[in-house]
């Protein structure tokens, strides 16, 4: 879930209960909030629990609420933690610490210590893209020896890499393995994976979590069809800008365009000006009518099921 | 400087005097605290505000202390400078935030609004290889046009990059170009560089203190001689781990087995074991000797002029 | 295909025929020589044209011959594709030159220049950790434009990549979108692409055929199944070795022990010591049971079709 | 040394003989010929040839010639060598393999493989930015047992790693340690390398020959006062492009511009445009008066000397 912000360091309050009632209203099956595409590494620590203990607060259980502890300070990181269990959050998400460029034994131990400290279900979080550091293949299965770490959602890009980990699950079945780019979505579905945490759910949730269903059920044709679908969202409103913030700056954009919450981006980042949301505009008629064409424009109420496997479908 | 640590949100205060005493005593012309080789990103926010009160406290204005606030979160580097201004700080350093990769344009934007918050003087700090993202030469040119900002430390570790810095202090002629990386800073302040930022000036002040001195009064075989005693640190003391984070645990390491101060790391790092610490009391009385014949062993007091270059020296 | 050597400038005659008859009974649909996997950059052009004349001799027209002509020489690539056409050639296959970094725009103009002089329709081969620079999607956008090209095989990794590719194709229909990392295969034709070029197919050619054809029908459980198998290969047989080299290493040695072909390396490798071969060997006898387990050991006549989208399946 | 070329697979016979000499007369010590900026990689084999028997030819032994090896197929750089050795040349040059990416075990089983063939004594040239892989320092160690080795040439832009070079010299006091960049020249010789390899001295070849001796000499005002003019030059005349190749386009640009060569260049790049030569032009008088000013315009015989330090100064 992006985070709808109104100012540096306040959060847009109507704009994120809209927010959540449009994502759950997709059929979700849990709400990720706090990391990248909500831009958790850049809110003050006060604005971090007060975005969990609302959205905890609006989410009302209906679906589990993720809340992302990644950072380089270990004590803040078990700091957010136990705010998170205290404000009813289900679980947590983590990537490595991402100043230093630690070695792999080292982050092992840092995952040990850390697991030990934590009062919920741990969600490991590979994001090589932002961290420089992954979690490699024996990180992972070294992970699976820890009963509080229950997942992976693998950001990588890495395909090759998610396969291994689905490799991997035979040791720890109850694992989910989400995966983090909405453009591999379809074939980490098909190849075994739980599903996904795609920013583009903040807009369109159906077309996610009708994906995943359509890969889980092994419906190749279906699947092309949204996954051609996803590809165009890409191509077009996460390419708008020169930068990577391109993508969450477009989901935003997006957002407030559908007046669903404010655009405005925590430092470093700003949000599009004018010529840039002409385009956001301009292609988001036809993005909206291929999705309804595709999945119906009818809202659907949250499954609400509350299985072992945390996250086990799209996210946002 | 070296943080020094009791335990994992605890710092060694015995330990933070002798060595801020230790490093005075090199006639270092400044402090920077909470840099990379200060652990600075994985330590606590309580922490680091307690550093910055205690060591201006003990610095008693002898040198001036520079303090890190590379934050990925705008609010929490504007907290932490407001906080050393109050403590007694004499300017501010700042890397790039570093999570998200931001374009040219996305910093430049985030230097201003940063540098209008700053209630003190701010450094540069060019560290890619930790922040992914390096300030471009352009934006070095841009940022030379606020006031506030008076200066650069540069660890990139491409002399072509830094040679590009020193041609720009036309532009602003009192600016403090520094080096990082101690194996530079012999040709570093050769080239019209004003100093560096070595970390082994926690361990041997004067060996730092003495290359500056011998490359700004152009000694060629002086500082090819101090220069050759830093490699032989650099290629010993500090390639005994595995890992990038070989570098501070040395340093860390030869610290306490100097009694100076505890080598307890912040997460996600760990103190050398038994098996490292005993090549690292192997090394020391060697490299001790070489420096002690170049520089003497006998203390300096620091000589305390405060000019308007801050850092124009050896730092630790 | 590998190319099967007796000497630092010699072919092993024997085991070339060999090998072209094994890969062939496994119904392939094309083979390409010189690639990665064939050590081609390593090769002495003398030996180049040799193996590109027996090759095609060998092959006797049963499925296509494609032929890398990667050089960094514009000149000799020339050379290269103009003996391959006059030898009985198919098709050649062309990676961004290799030592300089050329940008989009100096590659573009450079196809450009190539294709004109080709005398055999051409792919494009998209190797960037080989070569640096990728062909961006802009630059196969316009590679569309020339009709002398006529496919990719993207050995990139990056599946996004690869479904851009994919939706390029309504430009031009007759193209074939080939994947070059068999631990993709499943998903690149599942996702819509026409086939692969799996370095695995040299030791087992039916496996990577039945993959290619049950992702085509769209039967994921057959895929998933076919494609667990050829992770097992890839994560045991091809991880034996160090460093990159593993890979072919793994292949030549397995082919070696099977008595299909010398296990001899192009400088600046070396086939695999006494104590790797073991580890093959001991290796080999699971995969080759779990194998023939899910894809019989009965050989099968090549197709032999010579459709226009030459390689529309697996190529060794 | 750049190519003067006339066309794809043609030099320029008259250019060629004009830039020898023009490079010659500014007193350089050796000349170095198919390296990165003599485009190398990008000429026929017939073209190499015919620019090695040449080049000898025209340079009658004033000066030492060193001739690029460099290749992926080891056939081809023994088939040069030979060439080489036959038609007077003093010495070769090879960086690493670089198609695939070996590691460093084989990269020295290659290194000692080749040498054994080669008939003239070795330069290592390191250039990871176009090689992928460097010759580690553990690598150059073992290379000095090799007596047919004799130095080192860096293009790293890695200080740390040329001063790591020159320490190793104690073990074969006999080498050269070159650096590659021009704009690293000065503080290599001044941390005691023993010249360079600078692509500006095709242009300027006495301001190199006297930037060398000023350092040699430890002379640092002079030297930061011709380094001063290497970085405008490099900071003007090499940034005109937007990709890596402007370096070598804008060196051949401003020769042509002067009268010296053709500036046409090997695919896959192209001489500037007029756009572009405007610049240049613009350029060039400012950067001649500068140069002239310091160093004088008139011509200096070559020295002549033939010391067991091949290239132990600025080379083209």
């Amino acid at each position: 879930m992006v985070t709808p912000l109104r100012g540096r360091d306040e959060l847009d309050l109507a704009g994120l209960e809209r927010l959540i009632e449009h994502i759950l209203s997709g059929g979700i099956d849990g709400l990720f909030i706090l990391g990248t595409t909500g831009e958790g590494p850049s809110l003050s620590y006060s604005l971090r629990r007060e975005l969990i203990e609302r959205t905890c607060r609006l989410v009302r259980g209906r679906v589990p609420v993720l809340v992302g502890i990644t950072d380089t300070a270990f004590v803040e990181s078990v700091n957010l933690a136990r705010y998170a269990a205290t404000a009813g959050a289900d679980a947590l998400v983590l990537a490595p610490p991402y100043y230093f460029v630690e070695g792999q034994p080292e982050l092992q131990d840092y995952l040990d210590h850390l697991a030990a400290e934590l009062p919920l279900p741990l969600f490991l979080y590979n994001a090589p893209r932002n961290t420089k550091v992954q979690y490699d293949p024996g990180t992972l299965r070294r992970a699976m020896d820890q009963p509080k770490i229950v997942g992976l959602k693998d950001s990588s890009g890495n395909m090759d890499y998610f396969h291994q980990a689905v490799g991997l699950l035979k040791h720890r079945p109850d694992w989910s393995v989400l995966i983090g780019p909405e453009e591999l979505l379809a074939e980490a579905v098909l190849a075994g994976g739980h599903g996904g945490v795609p920013g583009g759910a903040n807009l369109f949730p159906r077309l996610y979590v009708q994906l995943c269903e359509a890969a889980r059920a092994g419906d190749v044709p279906r699947s092309q069809q949204l996954h051609a679908q996803v590809m165009l969202i890409s191509k077009s409103l996460y390419q708008i800008g020169r930068h990577p913030s391109a993508v969450i700056k477009g989901i935003k954009c997006a957002l407030a365009c559908q007046g669903i919450c404010d655009d405005f981006m925590a430092e470093p980042f700003h949000r599009f000006r004018a010529e840039e949301r002409v385009r956001v505009q301009r292609y988001l008629p036809e993005l909206t009518t291929g999705v309804e064409k595709l999945v119906g424009n009818h809202h659907t109420a949250p499954s609400g099921r509350s299985t072992p496997q945390l996250g086990a479908s799209a996210q946002a």
